[in-house]
């Protein structure tokens, strides 16, 4: 195999640069020449990307075990690919978040979209949480840990590198802390609410920034209301509903862990008094309050992904339509609800279908008041929109 | 023609009623009993709609012209459609809007969305303007007119029959201003902003209330930023983006009128300073700044409708893509991007695929931060996601 630029070459089959052409950063493993050379490289390498002609095309990582062979880091193929590298396109995702959000509590870096494909960066103020998703970061994981404590200098830096997108890349399942200790919980601010986080042992990095915008919408609808949070996980849209004047805040889930969570949150922002918890699986508790006669004027859905792949599709939508039945046989007159899915999966028209089927077999007359993905530290690749994987839809009912 | 419940019946042909039982509000000109009676009804009679067995449907305004022949109305097939049941759909729809805005600035009827098919109102204080859309609303002007006056005691009420939709119903284009009176402009307040609306001559009903949450979002991006507005109307982005502290803000219109309001907004908010307004072509204009070397932080550019109709559907997806290409390139640096289209004929999706091509035309990098629809106060009917029509991307350039 040639060199180029100091980096071997990976070259395309005929015409599979034109995707690449058009901005998107991905190679599907049928568009490589799989030579045995091609086979032989480390998962993660860096290559020098080549149309078949032999035009160099970027800087991208390789790994032949997966769907997606090759994620491009740079359309420059001298591009050197170091800690200054990630520095200053970490230096642009932070730059961009300081814009948007007040405090350092966002999603730092949000892999392809921010041009770094494979990495996860969450930030809770001093504490920073990395995931590195592909053979490709953990390949770079020196140069990568360089830029982060170059730019932001963290107390403590955890890698939460315990994904399922692991899996797939053929690497191991760890929970590292790099630098600082974490004693249990952290605190996060959002829109001014203290919540708490366990960046160690939570899921995913311990807190789920994405819904940000979305708790902040559901709160327009609060004010006065009894409000279910179905899956409440530690409690983001039963503790921010409580704080805009809910009624009452009813908060399930089936892990008394999260529910732990909810409880100290509530309590930490002096809304302890309106905040009940209950254990349980969310369908057999929906049933559970529709045959004791309970209403609700907003009941809010924001389940764990119900598709985690392709073959999940057919029962992941069965499982939203029939959510939303339950959901919306709970709502009051005139009441909310808010109805979430985080499937990658599950397409945002596919998921409003089910939605609406739900509805109608709830037999409930309703409108769409907004419907809306993740929060801005969550950016979209214009080029792979599929990745807009968060879609909340917010109805108002007769 | 047999009666039911005192209306003319309408049948439907086998199985038409399927869509109808699984909560769509339509029935198309294929699915009726085109009989020599139904041919016979004027346009927009109220009819009792039947499945072909003779189960009764409930109420619907019928017209024999148009592709959707049937709007449902109540699936009581004996409500009594006056100004009583006007008043209670309106009622329910005003508590929503209520709820959700401060002020009594907003859409108040959204035709299906809120039960009441054809009929759109928006309110600016005490004034209401209402557009009759259908032949099934305009039959219905009486007790409509009754129950918007019994609801709201507006000052001035005007009617802006003059769209669009109107001539596709066989109805003839009229303003009328039926009570009270309007001498030039009105103020609309938004998020505490004031603005100039011209119910009588300006552009629908004289405010595109639909874009207040957007605007909100994009004056997250201003503070500090050179703000280009292209296709400004009267101000909406350009006059809240110099509230939010832009450097300087340039509107383009091609309407002097419109300008002209743009100014009147700048100096009623205190930041005529910083606004300053262009009249020409958008496209011609954009590419006047380029070859001027003009470069913005933040360009919003909030178009026409591109695809009045299904056949415009090409050259508009190529406007929208030269559109965005334009406007790109007059982004600096780590600026951004707001792209909008109103073009019912366009899906989010297809305005999104478009926007992507531009921006690799114009050679930017760029992420997603925010994909957003029409305000609450323009909500969506769950089987109709297709009324869904306004699209706003927010993008972060390299």
């Amino acid at each position: 195999m040639s060199l180029r630029a100091g980096r071997p070459a990976l070259r395309l089959k005929p015409k599979a640069e034109r995707r690449l052409l058009h901005g998107h950063p991905w190679v599907f493993s049928n568009e490589v020449e799989m030579t045995a050379e091609a086979k032989a490289l480390d998962l993660g390498t860096l290559v020098t990307l080549e149309a078949n002609d032999g035009r160099a095309l970027g800087v991208a990582s390789f790994n032949r075990h997966t769907l997606i062979a090759a994620r491009l880091l740079a359309r420059d193929p001298a591009m050197e690919i170091d800690g200054a590298f990630f520095h200053e396109r970490l230096k642009r995702a932070l730059t961009l978040r300081e814009r948007l959000i007040e405090g350092p509590y966002y999603r730092l870096c949000h892999a392809e979209a921010d041009g770094l494909p494979g990495l996860v960066i969450d930030r809770f103020g001093d504490t920073v949480v990395m995931q590195l998703n592909t053979a490709g970061t953990q390949a770079l994981e020196a140069p990568l840990i360089e830029a982060v404590e170059t730019l932001l200098s963290p107390a403590t830096l955890v890698l939460r590198n315990d994904t399922p997108a692991r899996k797939l890349e053929g690497l191991e399942q760890e929970t590292r802390l790099l630098s600082g200790n974490i004693e249990g919980t952290l605190e996060v601010q959002e829109h001014g609410v203290r919540f708490l986080a366990d960046p160690l042992r939570g899921q995913k990095t311990g807190w789920f920034y994405d819904q940000r915008d979305n708790r902040q919408w559901a709160t327009r609808l609060a004010g006065g209301a009894r409000v279910l949070d179905a899956y409440s996980y530690s409690g983001g849209f039963a503790v921010r509903a409580a704080l805009a004047g809910a009624e009452s805040v009813l908060a399930i889930d089936r892990s008394e862990a999260a529910l732990d969570l909810v409880e100290r949150t509530a309590v930490l922002n002096a809304v302890g008094a309106s905040v009940a918890t209950r254990r349980g699986d969310v369908f057999r508790e929906l049933e559970r309050l529709a045959a004791a006669g309970e209403r609700f004027d907003l009941v809010i859905c924001d389940p764990p992904a119900f598709a985690k792949s392709k073959k999940d599709l057919p029962p992941a939508l069965r499982g939203y339509r029939k959510l939303a039945r339950l959901a919306a046989g709970l709502v009051a007159p005139n009441g909310c609800l808010v109805l979430c899915s985080c499937s990658h999966h599950v397409t945002s028209d596919a998921f409003a279908e089910q939605c609406a089927r739900g509805l109608v077999d709830a037999q409930r007359a309703a409108r769409i008041l907004h419907r809306a993905g993740a929060a801005p530290d969550h950016p979209v690749h214009p080029q792979l929109p599929e990745s807009d994987y968060l879609k909340s839809l917010v109805y108002a009912l007769d």
